[in-house]
């Protein structure tokens, strides 16, 4: 029971600072001290700070809220909707820091860390199917054009959403998520003809 | 001239080291081994590694083709494409890995050095201002939607793309590229009824 709590607090402790720091700059001592666990504690729990990445990110990606997505008690393009808007105000609360981690992960340390890397992968692939079946559910409703291929159109959403946050991180301004949910609700989902201009 | 030429080099050494490893895992000795100059010679050049990370910057940034964007002789919408295919090509040649310098950056360090951070925000906004200008062009050539805002789709395709090198090398693979061109192509720029399926 206390190797457990003591597990869990090092789980938290990490995403923190992996999400604050990076995952480089976030050292296994950082991480057991933000825990208030002894460093020699560690590897007791975990074989390397790669190994608790990935649980790190599993972590993230359950307060992600992705079962809203499919919420059938909301109409799909309203919680398409509400889940990156709850995401934008994580970011927003943290004055326009952080952003995702899974993205962070992936820019910083896929490329060199394979278990990092396939983690990155199903977590966007996971989020991608999430979406497409919300986007199928809207073309299905006739809320979004009929044109819509919605596996290439998630695909692109999720990249573009991973994006804003870079760019919305960098201008320390939210003038990116009001790019995103302009085009993306306003122009990309509707057809011409529909676009009413908010 | 000696002195300029090693400056020159730990510069070009630097921008390869920070795109391959990150920020934060390219040490200094790691820069100064890659340009074969003394490690003691870095701070005759540069103040902090911050400092040349700047300069780095911007010769990524002078590397990216951007003046491929203001070539009045081909046709706006062709010059976008061709200027992403460019971008995508070299990912593609580095195996799906190294993405986007001024994402990275973005991604990795923004948030915890305000230099750095000003810097990518510079590189995004002279960057998203040439899309802009060319989707401005695109619109009054009338080869995209006309309900299209230039400014607001800029900013939402920079950010699609950064995210999309993110997602192709977590993925190791072209279809978040294929998405992108699909999706930026095929279905943002143009209305539903114009939509070719191509």
């Amino acid at each position: 029971m206390a190797r457990k709590s003591m597990r869990a607090e090092i789980v938290g402790a990490a995403l923190e600072q992996f999400h604050i720091r990076g995952y480089n700059a976030a050292g296994v001592k950082d991480i057991t001290d933000a825990a208030g666990t002894p460093k020699g504690s560690f590897y007791n729990h975990f074989d390397s700070k790669e190994a608790l990445a990935v649980v790190a990110l599993e972590h993230y990606g359950a307060g992600l809220r992705m079962e809203d997505l499919a919420d059938g008690e909301v109409e799909p393009l309203t919680r398409l909707r509400r889940h990156f808007e709850f995401l934008r105000d994580e970011t927003v609360r943290h004055g326009f820091t952080r952003g995702c981690l899974i993205g962070n992960f992936g820019a910083e340390i896929a490329d060199r860390s394979d278990v990092i890397r396939t983690a990155v992968h199903q977590s966007f692939q996971q989020w991608t199917a999430l979406i497409a079946a919300t986007l199928t559910e809207a073309r299905r409703a006739g809320s979004v054009r009929p044109d819509l291929d919605p596996e290439a159109t998630a695909r692109f959403l999720l990249g573009a959403w991973e994006g804003t946050l870079v760019v919305a991180r960098a201008d320390r301004s939210a003038s990116a998520f009001d790019s995103f949910f302009t085009v993306a609700f306003g122009t990309l989902l509707v057809r011409g003809d529909e676009h009413t201009g908010t």
